[in-house]
């Protein structure tokens, strides 16, 4: 039985434990000051800028775990671009703060209402994972088909630029209501 | 009457032209060396690599006419990048070379079958247009509409590098046989 550990309690959290807990798995939450890290799996349920404080908080914990990494670094003092290097992602800022973690981006491109009712249209909610440990991009994809959803393997972590240019353009649309913040992009295989 | 001039003789060529004439547009297709444009929309429908002989010998003609990339600059050597700046897109450096013409970056988040049948998986295939005239891309969104796909406004000419990122992640999807080249991204309002 794998245990997920959930950093952070806002509508993303919730809607990945709950994922997690439809599949049969536990779900431990914990708040962004601290406690003890039970999971073998550990997702990254804050927003972009408070990661680092959580990595203060947590960051000797971590090492050996897959960490997953769910921002999207959007800039919304502009709205127009993001707040990591071009080139690079939130994904690899967290992977070279994390050495000893695997790191996996995943659910950032998926809203939080998509994930709980499980269709973005009607598809089912497709769970996008980058990484560059395919046993940890596996473990996390098993687990979101057991809660109801797909996953799709996405390519290595360099993907996760792609993955939040994804999330980025999928947020301005909703915030423009070019779309529903039920909907966005499905993936249909 | 708005008639639209295709650049190219591709699969992306034809669906996009077959869109057009589905709408009740005229379409003008033109080959790679030379002829003279009739349309005030002018599509790109060549490979990136390709754009910059097509700009050197329509360039003139272009001046005063909506012009619409359709490119993903994917660097096929490595299968793992862009060959453009990665603050940039291939939109910005054709705009850059046209200043003269109103570039739009459109159709290269949707594959050509997309295109054909209208649907990916069960939803209407969306076209998404990123520019800045507005004027430019409601008219090229009015067309599409008027064969029968959704279009949306996705931006202004920034946002050509986050549908780059998108095409590249659908086409590199593709490319794993983790989607089919039938499906892809959706869009769901």
């Amino acid at each position: 039985m794998t245990t997920v550990s959930i950093i952070g309690n806002g509508n993303m959290a919730k809607a990945i434990g709950g994922v997690v807990a439809a599949g049969g798995s536990t779900v431990q939450y914990l708040g962004r000051d601290g406690g003890t890290v039970d999971g073998s799996i550990v997702v990254l349920a804050v927003p972009y800028p408070e990661v680092d404080a959580v990595l203060a908080t947590y960051g000797a914990q971590l090492a050996g775990k897959a960490v997953v990494d769910i921002t999207n670094p959007v800039d919304f003092a502009t709205f127009d671009g993001l707040t990591v290097p071009s080139d690079s992602s939130a994904a690899a800022v967290i992977a070279a703060a994390l050495p000893e973690s695997t790191v996996l981006k995943a659910f950032n491109t998926t809203f939080a209402a998509t994930l709980a009712t499980g269709k973005v249209g009607a598809e089912t909610t497709t769970v996008l994972i980058a990484g560059d440990d395919d046993a940890a991009k596996a473990e996390l994809g098993g687990l979101v088909r057991a809660g109801g959803l797909n996953a799709v393997d996405a390519g290595s972590l360099r993907r996760a630029r792609e993955l939040e240019a994804l999330g980025f353009l999928q947020i301005s649309l909703a915030a423009a209501e070019r779309v529903s913040w039920t909907g966005g992009f499905a993936v249909v295989a």
